[in-house]
Formats: structure tokens, C-alpha cells, sequence
């Protein structure tokens, strides 16, 4: 054992990782404690520490350490955390530096720009405001492409940087299952969209009850607020700082009760998976979720799997009965199950249900596969948008505001970043239909209103291993089969096929 | 002009200063709304921020760019921002260069022990289980005082990191004429000790209309809640991380009414300071105050100058009636003014009244001074320490924890910051005696409820300069006269001989 050498990684490795956590808790308070003009001081406290983490990670001293373990690393277990940091250490670090320092600072100014530009246009609904900066951020990112490298598609570069291993082809094909499946599942409960009454859900719900509500579930779903915290933000989101240190946000919405409690679900599922990583994992680039994808399965597995289960509201609906009882005096647990799974084809993706929510990301994903592909140019998004939204949901945007400005994403110049999130969708019922084989009780401790069952399956067969595997060998490690449409077709079909009598 | 060298400088500084204030806004939140379990993660994020902010800012580039520049420097107005810059930046530099980073480490560490000792030490208020450690510190600390130097006393050294330029001499001198002057008037008072009934500071009080109170008092003050915010905290602080975000924390105490509004004004007045730098220092280290006396001779000021003074109460006392209107009912603004200025010789250095507060200082200066100088064994401070207090203030610790283990910062190896507090305190009656010359109308403005004159004059003389002159630079500039005890006695003799009818 060259110890000498492992010290030295993890010390260096150990440093970078405090300054991304000192980053994030900037990051964090940005959004949550900041006062108003603090915002300039802090972009630039924030760009100093992001630079020097960059440049400690991307250092030659690193690449030298790396390259002497990698020997080593190889006669060790593929699954072993030595090996594992090596792996992982080793793709990220060839990944920033295989781009140009000058490049990530063009994109860096440039999504500076385009976020501004996107703001303004979305509020003019106007994407021809967006138009030129789009463009730049096309070619950016085309570039950026070039030099991170592909075999096959240039989508799959980008894609690559939020689902390492991950393949275009490969989301194409499961894609391809699923929205014949989606379109044909929508316009079946179109038919009988009449079935489920939402009405409830808008009348006025006090907002410190509704939030203390949100705070009882996640506390039964294991979340420690010794070792966490949740606050209000515009925009919910999860960050840890280290194990001992994961937050959440979420927002309240007074006239829609789902708004906050969905929310803190969703962030507690990213939380959760946040707070799983075995201790012996901290400090290194192993500590943390496997991908976008991986996490997103976990959030989207407690709010929509679990939350916006039968199961979960035979349990807690007569919680929240008791908490507003005049607004829902007049329902009960099977009628206040189906108002939370109304399906309904709109134009905005976040206030998507689970059945159309994967048709507007295919969308998406399309389009950008073909604008950096050169096969659509930005000036045709709008009319190409609206094609699709037509086409799979049945619905046409009234304006770009409520069609292609929606997302806040291609200002940040992340494409590649969407499929991420109907990766997490999947990968969420492939894990939560294995678990229940493993330990048949799940479903009716949900009813009961104790989820250490599912948790205790999910440290043990996701969350421990922090990101020392893909979503791809998790998929396969964990259920036994790749990533696939099938289950989750399956799952919505029973489900919404009982909701709606199909 | 060698502009590409003065640009090199501020690059380095202000990414040096981007480090500080990350670490800042970490140690702010530390004591606010991290979970408990956080605190292990967050100890080694400030560690390796704090390293790399003290590598950066000794690196071997910056002592050469100092040099280069201060030829340079040497020709511009001694009061110029740039020779202000090299002045300030090269003393910082020298003295963090001079300590070898193996004894700042072997400080660092003790001290930690040392806290975690003397927290235990106090809570069996047994001096014996401290002593060791103090041993220690003590030891190192005259060994840093021999790597830093010093030209008369060994004290010099240590007083300097805190009050730079400030020597042991002049402070004895000072405190000669104040020790005198004190002990007289607090005999004085002693005999008229129930002119002055302070029982209505006991009562109940709800603790978030007290609050709202010390926030309603602070934005008169000039406190931009758009620039700052105010939290709760075990221990009251301010904490700024560049102009734009400057944030103090207050504790309410449901039953002692001067807790938390007196807290909040001590704070604010920090905070005002910290608002008050002009832009341009921003990134450099002239940003921010220019030593722990200047400081504190702002937040005394504000808190007690000010805010325990009689024009404050016959503007805000009606105010604070309406808020309290049973428990308060049976004062007038004269009866609440004395109230909240009873003098009392007490035990405790942190509650002390503004007469006696300086005899505590007094005391923890010559014993640290007798400790460095060897003239004092350790295991004799508690029987020095009750002496002093016995001759200064005619009291007796009952045991070690309501004297000589009452103060954190021995524990933390910080020896030579007391004195700092008198300095303050005597500068803050020298700075407001010039004000009111300046401008005649601050008393009457205060009456009612108006501090713009005030806040105006002290930007104007104070806290614009940022670092840039010294406690002894800035009392001559402004006040015309070194630092001396004469304005504080007269103003103490002047308010208290009316309170007391001496």
C-alpha cells in the first residue's frame, strides 16, 4: 500500500470538498437569509471559492496522485472505496480537464447574460429577447462538447456532466417505449378526466399549519432535524454541507395545499439520500449522490410514490383532516387521494403530474439533441415546441412565456441536464418495486405511517454507496435489470387505471 | 504609477478578503441555524478556510509586492487610500509572517483544549482543573510575544494584534488616572445605593415584543435592514461579510428587560461601523474597523452614550410604555432612565454597569501583564484575582466561577484583548464630546428620536476611514487630543453625580 500517496490524495481531495461546502452554505444563505444588497459581495465571495476549487482539483499534483494509485486501484474490488475514489476521482477530474479554463469562463459570463436575457424575455413573453444569447449558448455548449469528447452522439458529452455513463441511444430507447405508453395513457384518462375533483385543494389553508404538517410527515420519514434543517425559498431546494449538515427549503402557497407539502416531500427524498453516505466517504468526491438522475429517483420516490400513495393517505389523511378541518371536512382518504393524482395535460412541466410530467421532458430532450446536433435552429424552438406539446399533450402553448421561456435551465447553458429528470422517475418505481420484494411489509407500514423499512433498504442498497457507482450499475446491482420503461409503465397504469376506472 | 503591480495586489488581497468573509458568514451561521449535528463538518470547512486565507495572504508574492509598492506608497499623503493600503497590508503581513505556522498551529490546538477545559473547570468552578492548560497558554503566548517583538514590554506584542500601535506604558498611564477617579465614585455611589430602584427590569416581559422594540430603536439608529438582518444567538454578535451584509445577533431574556434591546443597540452600533467604509476600501483589508478599541468604542456609544442616556428615554420611553403598558405603568421616562442606569458592584464582568465595568478591565490588564511578565504563577491568579476585586470594587468571589473562570479568552489564548474594551469605552465619550461640539444640535435631535446628526458625523470622521488609521491616529485627528481618561470621568461624574445627587 503506497499510504503515503492515499493520505495525500484524500488531504488534497478532503480541502476541495470543504470549499465546495463552504461555497454551498454561501449558496444556501443566498437564497434564504441574505439581505437584498449582500447579492454583489456574495457573487464575488462565491466566484473566489469556485475558482479555487477548480484549480486545487484540477491540479497536475492531483492528476500525478491519480495516475501512481490507478495501479494499485486496479487489483483492488471494483466495489471496494478505494477503488471506487480512484474511478470516480479520475472521471471528474479528466472531465474539467479536458475543457479550456478560458471556456468555462465564456460559459460562466455567458449564462450570466442569458440568465438576465431569459428573465427579461420570459417576462415579455418574447423569445425572440432570448434569441442571440440562446444561440451563443448553443455554440458554447457545442464546443464544450468537442472538447469533453463522445463516441458516438455529441449530446451524450453534455449529458455525461449530470448522468456519468449515461448514453443518448440509451434514453432515446427507453424513451421511445414510454411515450407511446404516455400519449396513450393521457388521452384514455381524457376521456374520463371528469372522474377526480380537485376543487379541495384551493380553498385557504393556513400557512404555519400547512408547513408544520409538511415538518410531522418528514420527521416519519427519517428525517433529523438534529442533523438538518428546512427554511422558506422562492425557488425549494436541497443542500448539504457533510454528513451532520443537510438542508431543505421549501415555499408555501396559501390557496394550493399541495405546493409545500409535495415539496418538502420531494426535498426530504433528496435529503434523505444526502444523509446516507457511509461516514468513511466524507471528505472525498464519493460523498454524495451517484447523479441528478439517481437523486432524482429518491425525491421523486417520496413525494410521488410514497406521498401520492393510497397507503400514505389512509394514514395521514385523517392527520390533516383534524389540522384544517373546515376546508376538507368533506372528503375523506379515497377522495382526497385521487384530487392529489388528478391528471391533467397542461403547458408548465414543474406543475406536471406523474403521468404527463415525462412527456414534456422527451420534449425537451428532443429538441436539444437537435439543436446542438445542428438539425433545428434556435429560431425555430417556438414553432417546434409547440408542435410537440400539440402532438404529445394535446395542448398549445398561448405564448412563450407558457411555452419554450418556461425553464430557467438553457440560461444556464445546461442542456443535457432534462432526461435527468425522467431518469429519476423511472429509476424510482424499478427501486421501490424491488424493495417491496425484499421486504414485503413496506406497503403496509406506509399505511401505518412508519417508513424505516423502506429507508433502511434505501441506505443499504442506494444511499450508502454515495456516488461510487452510475445509475447504470446501480439500475443493475440493485434491481438486477438495466434502467427501463417497463416497471413505471406498469405502476401508472395500475394506478391511474383504478383512479379513473379504465 | 506601477499599475499592473497595484492591480496584482488588490486581485490577491480581495481574493484573500472573499476567503475571510466566506469563513465569516460559516461562523455566523455556526452560531445561528446550523444543526447541532453539523458542528464536526463545519469545524474542518473553517479550518481549511482559514488556512488557505492565511497562505494566500503570507505568501512570498505579497511581501514582494509590498516592497515594490512602498517606495512608491512613501510618496503619497500619509491619509491617501493607497498609502494607507501598503501601511495597513505590509503591518498585517509582517506580523503573520514572523510567527512560525508550527506555533500558530500548537496555539490553535491548545486552545481548543483549553476551551473544552475551562468550560469544564467553570462548570465545577475549580480553578485547578484549568490551571494546566493556562500553563501552557501562557507560555506560548510569551513565546509568540518574543516571535512577534516588541521594544519595552512584553505585553506590547500581545496588545498589538488587537490594538495596533497601542503600547502597555500609555494604557498603565490611562488607567492610573482612571482607577482612582473610579473607585472614588463607586464608594461614592455606594452610599447613596437606594436612591436609584431598578425592580421594573424584572418583570415579564414577552420576548417577541422586545424585539420588535430593539428592531424599531435600530432602524432610527440608521441599521439598513436592506444591508443586514438581525438573529438570535446564544451570544450576541455582529458578523460582516462586505458592505451590503452585515448581520449582529441578540438573546431576549423574558425576565431582564436591558438584555436584549441594550445587546441589540451594542451590536447595531458595531454594525454602523462595518456599513460605514467607503466602497473603495471594499476587497482590501483598510475594509472594516480599524482595531477591537475603535470598535467598541462605537457599539458603547450607541448602547450606552446614547442609548442609556436621559434625551434617548424621554423620546423612547413612551414608546416602550405603550409596548409594556403593565409592566411599565408605574415609570416615567426619569424613573426608567435611572432605572436602567443603576450602578451596582457586582461579580461579573459582562453585567457591570458603566462605572464599574473599567475596574474589571483594569484588574484582567495587570494580571495578564504579571502573567507574561512572570511576575505571577499561574496557581496565584485566584487569590490575586480576589484581591483586586476586593480593593476595586469592594466585593469577594464566592468561588473560582464568579471569578477568575468567569472570561472565555484565556481559554482561547487570546491574552491582551481586555484592555481593548476601556480603551473603547473611553473613546466613545471622547468621540462624542467632539461630535456634540461639531454639531450642538445631537442632543436635541436624540430627544427626538433622531440620529442622522450623529450617524452623519461619525461616517464622516470614523468609520469611512475603514482600517486606515489607528485608536491613537484617530483620536488625535478627530478629537485634536491623544486618548485619555478625562472626558470619560467628567461624563461619568456629570450623569451619575445627577442620578445619584453626590
Amino acid at each position: 500500500m503506497q499510504s503515503d500517496k492515499w493520505q495525500q490524495l484524500k488531504s488534497r481531495l478532503a480541502e476541495v470538498q470543504n470549499i465546495h461546502y463552504a461555497s454551498g452554505l454561501l449558496g444556501w444563505d443566498q437564497q434564504t437569509y441574505m439581505p437584498p444588497r449582500g447579492a454583489r459581495v456574495r457573487a464575488e465571495q462565491l466566484a473566489t471559492l469556485d475558482k479555487l476549487a477548480h484549480q486545487f482539483f484540477t491540479a497536475d499534483e492531483i492528476g500525478q496522485l491519480l495516475d501512481d494509485l490507478s495501479v494499485e486501484a486496479a487489483n483492488l474490488p471494483y466495489d471496494s472505496d478505494a477503488a471506487g475514489l480512484i474511478r470516480v476521482t479520475k472521471r471528474d477530474y479528466d472531465k474539467l480537464r479536458r475543457v479550456p479554463p478560458a471556456l468555462v469562463e465564456e460559459i460562466s459570463w455567458t449564462s450570466a447574460l442569458g440568465l438576465e436575457a431569459w428573465t427579461k424575455a420570459r417576462a415579455d413573453s418574447n423569445f425572440g429577447e432570448f434569441k442571440p444569447l440562446l444561440e451563443k449558448i448553443v455554440e458554447l455548449e457545442i464546443e464544450l462538447a468537442n472538447h469533453l469528447g463522445y463516441a458516438d452522439r455529441i449530446y451524450d458529452a453534455l449529458l455525461d456532466q449530470y448522468e456519468p455513463g449515461m448514453k443518448t441511444a440509451e434514453i432515446q430507447a427507453i424513451f421511445e417505449d414510454l411515450r407511446r405508453e404516455l400519449i396513450a395513457l393521457v388521452q384514455q384518462i381524457g376521456r374520463k378526466a371528469d372522474r377526480v375533483d380537485n376543487a379541495c385543494l384551493f380553498r385557504e389553508f393556513d400557512e404555519q399549519k400547512q408547513w408544520d404538517f409538511g415538518v410531522e410527515v418528514i420527521k416519519r420519514y427519517g428525517f433529523d432535524f438534529e442533523a438538518g434543517r428546512q427554511d422558506k425559498s422562492v425557488h425549494p431546494f436541497t443542500a448539504g454541507f457533510g454528513l451532520g449538515d443537510t438542508r431543505i427549503t421549501t415555499r408555501v402557497d396559501r390557496r394550493f395545499l399541495p405546493c409545500a407539502l409535495f415539496g418538502t416531500l420531494h426535498e426530504c427524498g433528496h435529503a434523505l439520500y444526502d444523509m446516507g453516505y457511509r461516514p468513511e466517504l466524507e471528505g472525498t468526491p464519493l460523498a454524495g449522490g451517484a447523479s441528478l438522475g439517481v437523486h432524482e429517483s429518491q425525491s421523486r420516490m417520496w413525494e410521488n410514490v410514497v406521498g401520492r400513495g393510497r397507503g400514505f393517505w389512509r394514514h395521514f389523511f385523517p392527520r390533516l383532516q383534524q389540522v384544517f378541518p373546515e376546508q376538507l371536512g368533506d372528503q375523506d382518504a379515497d377522495s382526497y387521494y385521487r384530487a392529489v393524482n388528478k391528471v391533467q395535460p397542461s403547458l408548465i412541466r414543474v406543475e406536471a403530474d406523474e403521468v404527463t410530467y415525462n412527456l414534456h421532458i422527451m420534449l425537451r430532450f428532443e429538441l436539444e439533441n437537435e439543436l446542438v446536433e445542428r438539425k433545428l435552429r434556435v429560431g425555430d424552438v417556438p414553432a417546434a415546441w409547440n408542435a410537440k406539446m400539440k402532438e404529445y399533450l394535446g395542448v398549445m402553448p398561448p405564448n412563450d412565456a407558457d411555452g419554450c421561456l418556461q425553464d430557467i435551465h438553457w440560461s444556464l447553458a445546461s442542456l443535457g441536464y432534462f432526461s435527468t429528470y425522467s431518469l429519476g422517475n423511472l429509476l424510482s418505481v424499478q427501486l421501490f418495486d424491488k424493495a417491496m420484494k425484499d421486504v414485503p411489509a413496506i406497503p403496509s407500514q406506509i399505511e401505518q405511517g412508519e417508513f424505516t423499512g423502506l429507508l433502511r433498504w434505501l441506505r443499504e442498497n442506494v444511499h450508502q454507496h454515495g456516488r461510487k457507482f452510475t445509475l447504470k450499475e446501480l439500475a443493475t446491482r440493485v434491481t438486477g435489470e438495466p434502467l427501463q420503461a417497463r416497471p413505471y409503465v406498469a405502476y401508472l397504469k395500475k394506478k391511474y387505471g383504478d383512479i379513473y376506472g379504465l
